[in-house]
């Protein structure tokens, strides 16, 4: 199957524009700008004000021209000054969304990193990444609980004659029982991201340790690999084939978790989850595959429809999410459709978000409580 | 106990200038440049040809200067010319010592990295980092073996009120057989590093799945944590206390892994070892705990004296290397030394380079052996 990704951009209702909210009348800039959390170690800038402003500080004494690529979306990013002391500043337009944001910074016609930000994996590039506080970014924080493991493993795969990298969440108190067996949730990232991304910009380690501490859960294993498995062609998603994504995840990865950790190796007890691309993914190896898994959740990656699901005895849920700048509605209505077809089928909409990672952590944290209830 | 760099670094014989050689003569340069293996997907630049040359290629349309830090190290690395189509281009010089080398690129006077290749942590930043194809690379390349697993740990740490990081590599079935124990390794990075350096430029993951593949040594665990402890001084070196950080390894760490991995919890089963700064903190650590560790390691990291060893009937070894552009002859005379007052000291001597991985890969691979031997 090849997958237009122009189409499904449309088909899934993904708004890809910018995050950032231009302003019509210039507010007031509150000057309470701290460093970004996800700065390097000891670097002041970027830096996020109480309001959600981002500022930019670059160093480049003899460079024509600066812009960072978060700010202003289709209108080009923010331009950055030069200032009396060589270094080049700006300050987005108007506040950014809450969460995680990727970005970039072009200097003089050159696509660059910012040397003052840490690095994520995504646009098929690894770019900097910036944090706006979110009010409720308490669900994804790092606290004094007991935490689970993320373990990399290197897994055979003869389909495409590599051993492949998956990361396997492990719940805390996994080491400490040799008997107890979990569920596993499959958790799928975007398009040109990797198999790092749920556990760093997802904090989807943090996300299931909290929700554990609470006692809102039944632990379970999550097991996030890399979705583009034809890496030859990188980049062009008109020709990515999701046939061969599909054997190394249900012929080879899924035989291979099951045989290395302590799972319940049943239908009843596995999930698949993915966001935007990895939702598209998602989509077509659970309606090809219902005797694999019995828990879909499509994350700002499109809607099921009750006729494609053949066998309704085997599906136990069926999870729908997107930012309330994405389309709430087209979720919405097709959960309704669903539920009317006697389908157990959950939307959640998160608030004032776009297609960001704040949309994907919140729908995580939505989505846990309703896996493997039994 | 305060740390002072300079003064370690002449007393440790690390040589800290550039890996590269500089040519009288302009040799005939080959034109098989291919990729770097640690390029971004897709991305052709930079190259590495069969002799050991890099090449460089960086858009900056408008920019007045690209430099970039490889190359002639003190004289300035390599300066890129601006081709017709606008964008830059250079070749080292001379060819690179073989192995990792991290680097970054000078844009009109600031310091970014090169969107062609991935990024590495050094240096108190994420570097770009280049691999010029070692001779003897077959030790630490991904294979069609078993492969063990590299676990993400998050222990509490009273010391430092907060969470802490680790890596923890257990060996291939180590979650197949409920009842087996093993030795630890708890190997240190170098100053600017952090936990990541050793499975990630380092391979140290690879190195032992590949020697235990082949039989050569006993499977034992390696820990990995971040060194720097008082982090909100990051990059003052001279500010470095090693106090905290023996808290954190020997009353924290240590405790959370011998709970949480299935290891032989004793002074003969475990460990200790280190590049460059990490050397320094495992010699430190290591002669105030002689009942913890009872094999110590220092890799490019100084060197022990008989006087230092209070009591030698429970120290099992001392291992000691370098680079061969470092300063072989401390290390060497060193080992001599402890093996005239009875200690079993070993020391390895990385041919052609200096103060880089493939200095630290090769001591890993040549300390594996020998630890552990009942």
């Amino acid at each position: 199957m090849k997958m237009k990704f122009r189409s499904f951009v449309v088909a899934a209702g993904i708004i890809m524009s910018s995050s950032s909210i231009a302003q019509t009348t210039a507010p007031t800039v509150i000057e309470d700008f701290k460093p970004s959390t996800l700065n390097q170690p000891g670097q002041e800038y970027p830096q996020v004000n109480s309001q959600g402003y981002a500022r930019f500080k670059i160093i480049a004494p003899s460079a024509d021209s600066v812009k960072v690529s978060l700010g202003l979306g289709g209108r080009g990013g923010t331009r950055l000054k030069q200032m009396p002391d060589s270094s080049w500043m700006g300050t987005t337009e108007g506040p950014m969304d809450e969460g995680f944001h990727y970005y970039n910074v072009n200097i003089d016609g050159g696509k660059f990193n910012d040397p003052g930000a840490q690095n994520f994996y995504g646009s098929i590039r690894w770019e900097s990444g910036i944090e706006i506080p979110a009010h409720d970014q308490d669900f994804y924080a790092l606290k004094d609980v007991p935490h689970g493991m993320v373990q990399q493993v290197l897994f055979p795969s003869a389909a495409t004659n590599t051993s492949r990298r998956a990361f396997v969440y492990t719940p805390p108190g996994y080491n400490n029982d040799n008997k107890k067996r979990y569920p596993v949730l499959y958790l799928q990232h975007g398009w040109g991201e990797d198999e790092t991304a749920w556990s760093v910009q997802g904090h989807a380690n943090l996300i299931m340790d909290n929700m554990i501490a609470e006692g809102k859960i039944q632990p379970f294993i999550i097991v996030m690999t890399y979705g583009m498995t034809n890496s030859a062609r990188f980049g062009k998603i008109r020709e990515f084939k999701m046939d061969t994504f599909q054997t190394v995840l249900v012929d080879e990865l899924i035989p291979y978790v099951d045989a290395n950790f302590r799972t319940i190796a049943k239908q009843s007890h596995r999930a698949m989850a993915g966001l935007s691309m990895g939702g598209m993914e998602t989509h077509f190896i659970t309606l090809n595959k219902p005797e694999v898994f019995s828990a879909y959740a499509l994350l700002s990656g499109g809607v099921y429809t009750p006729e494609e699901i053949k066998d309704k005895s085997k599906l136990k849920l069926i999870f729908l999410s997107c930012g309330s700048k994405e389309r709430p509605d087209a979720v919405k209505s097709a959960v309704t459709t669903l539920k009317d077809a006697g389908i157990n089928a959950v939307s959640y909409i998160s608030e004032n978000t776009a297609h960001e990672f704040l949309t994907w952590r919140r729908s995580l944290h939505e989505l846990a409580p309703l896996l493997f209830k039994n």
